[in-house]
């Protein structure tokens, strides 16, 4: 089996590394291929996907992502920068549900901004739908208002689309995986306002009858982020579009305060995937060797999970991770008085060595 | 000068009638007339938003407004749903500028999820496009996917637009918000991905030009929604879209954890307003008696100070409300042990006396 590894920029190459070495430590021998990506891509061959880049990240059975970006990028033109790649990736692979875990360890429950009681034992799942919605509706642009108000004025416009297939298919993945948790899946629309989530709902609302054993709510986005500040442990299972997704994916990563520990799995309709940690990729603290490489081997756990079907070694590596925890193993973002700091390379060394 | 009371349903005419009885209590007297809005329009006369009621909100000076909505409408068709009648005041009365105060009242900061350090003092203030973007933008519906991967199959759509002219005026309002603050503003895009935020990045720094003496800083939607739970004191003023405003002025409103108590404005281009609180209709404790008043008696204060030019009154009212919450008095949504719980009267009652 076939993976590929994409580290790409900022701390991404180095916290990469250390999932490797994971991977490389276990029984069982995966045979892996890099490739530039994101700023790296566009530095190595003009652009942010270099077609060796898709070509390999196509036919490989799994992606390891690092993270892409850097603010040196920011004055490219918009399909040279690189966040282009990721959204290219997820396109072109069909990488239409996004599994986003805000587990909070307990080891790390002062880290949170929000009070013990509110987050202590908090485990919820966000299902994002990734390949549709407002993301890459067509049509979208900067035109001349061609009616309205404001017609004859130059404005920026966008399309949100959901077409039925889209819809079931992410529903379904969703009630799969509330079934195999606490059966309570919320699916946030706004159906109150727009067309395209009343669709949404209704959509969502047939699913469910080929799951009577989950219970399903609908909840308004404004309000889903209401209640993840105020009571996160309600929820059981999330799904929803991929723009809300992105926001309350973000805000739940950051109850637990440790977004450095969070991973995440994009999938296809046939379980390929590609795995990535849920942090961004830090030019600040990039080359300093300080980076949290836990998130990044926790998505290769879900990646021999999901896609490679290698259960009983994501569990030894979620097993190794908490070892470390629970020994006070900890980088800079997650450091408090009383454990140990260490850098992404001893972290690295100390998940191989929890392994054996 | 004349204000348009609209209660509206579930908790509205409640809250309501303690913000009137405020303001007749004030030297100034103001003439008020009283129509139905929301479920209780549409009862009255077959509408969420009567003719008569949106001809009394356009001929009055200021338009104080309760909450609309209630389950036994959700079966309703769309048109007639009570959150119609708001989105339908918005835009007949080009309230493009909805302001949001999200401020952390120190006697009641142990209501919030958030650990004190991270709350305390907090003071920021949301201001939210209110009449364009995706609510209204024009084509929508369900139709035939007419192009793309699933051309043919039913699909929901929306259409997100801003025109220059919206982006300016409310970048204008945000400026000179931040100038009489705190001189920061954060615009809140996601132009790494939408045409239309690209484009409100580029007018929002444009309009920059004008106040030298402010700090712009630009942010994308998910890290807003992630540094709003990690950091929000770090805010000032932020500005965004009606889509983005309705989702992070919720979840900021929900940090301070007593959303009761929050009022809003929504202004037309003349410093015409209507002002509701942020919280919505409740229909759970609707008729109890117990429903929290502050939100709409210091809604009634902004009215004061934007819409009728009575700052000292609203001073006054601000001042009482100070008062009340210092002197222990909570409604049962902030009440904490050692203080004197209180019902919807008491509570107007005890702002009445405040204010002498
Ligand atoms: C980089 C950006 C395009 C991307 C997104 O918006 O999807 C990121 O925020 C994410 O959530 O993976
Ligand atoms: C009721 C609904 C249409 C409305 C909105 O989405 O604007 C509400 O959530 C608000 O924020 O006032």
């Amino acid at each position: 089996m076939k993976i590929a590894i994409l580290p790409g920029d900022g701390i991404g190459p180095e916290i990469v590394e250390q999932a490797v070495r994971v991977l490389n430590a276990l029984d069982e021998k995966f045979e892996m291929e890099t490739a530039p990506v994101g700023g790296a891509g566009y530095e190595a061959h003009g652009h942010p996907l270099p077609e060796g880049t898709l070509k390999l990240a196509k036919e490989a059975d799994a992606v390891l992502f690092g993270s892409v970006g850097d603010w040196k990028y920011d004055t490219l033109e918009r399909p040279l920068r690189p966040e282009q790649a990721i959204l290219g990736l997820r396109k072109n692979l069909n990488l239409f549900a996004n599994l986003r875990p805000a587990i909070l360890y307990p080891e790390l429950a002062g880290a949170s901004t929000l009070k013990p009681e509110v987050v202590s034992g908090l485990d919820i799942l966000i299902i994002r739908e990734l390949t549709g919605d407002i993301y890459f509706g067509q049509p979208r642009g900067v035109r001349t208002a061609p009616d309205g108000a404001f017609k004859g004025e130059r404005e920026g416009f966008d399309t949100m689309r959901y077409a039925e297939t889209e819809i079931r298919r992410i529903a379904h993945v969703a009630f799969q995986a509330a079934r195999k948790r606490g059966k309570r899946l919320t699916s946030v629309d706004k159906a109150n306002v727009l067309e395209t989530f009343q669709f949404w709902k209704d959509i969502v609302t047939d699913v469910h009858k080929d799951y009577p054993d989950v219970a399903l709510d609908h909840m308004y986005v404004d309000n889903a982020a209401m209640q993840l500040v105020r009571a996160p442990k309600k929820f059981d299972v999330i799904v929803t579009g991929n723009m809300f997704g992105d926001i309350l994916s973000d805000a739940a990563a950051m109850l637990t305060g440790s977004i450095g520990m969070l991973p995440s799995a994009s999938l296809d309709a046939h379980n390929k995937g590609l795995y990535e940690p849920s942090h961004g990729s830090a030019p600040d603290i990039a080359g300093k060797g300080i980076a949290n490489p836990l998130a990044t081997i926790l998505s290769a756990a879900m990646m021999l999970r999901y896609s490679l079907n290698k259960a009983e070694q994501a569990d030894r590596i979620e097993a190794a991770v908490k070892r470390v925890l629970a020994q006070g193993l900890r980088t800079p973002d997650i450091y408090e008085e009383g454990t140990t700091k260490v850098g992404t390379r001893e972290m690295g060394d100390a998940v191989v060595r929890a392994l054996a």
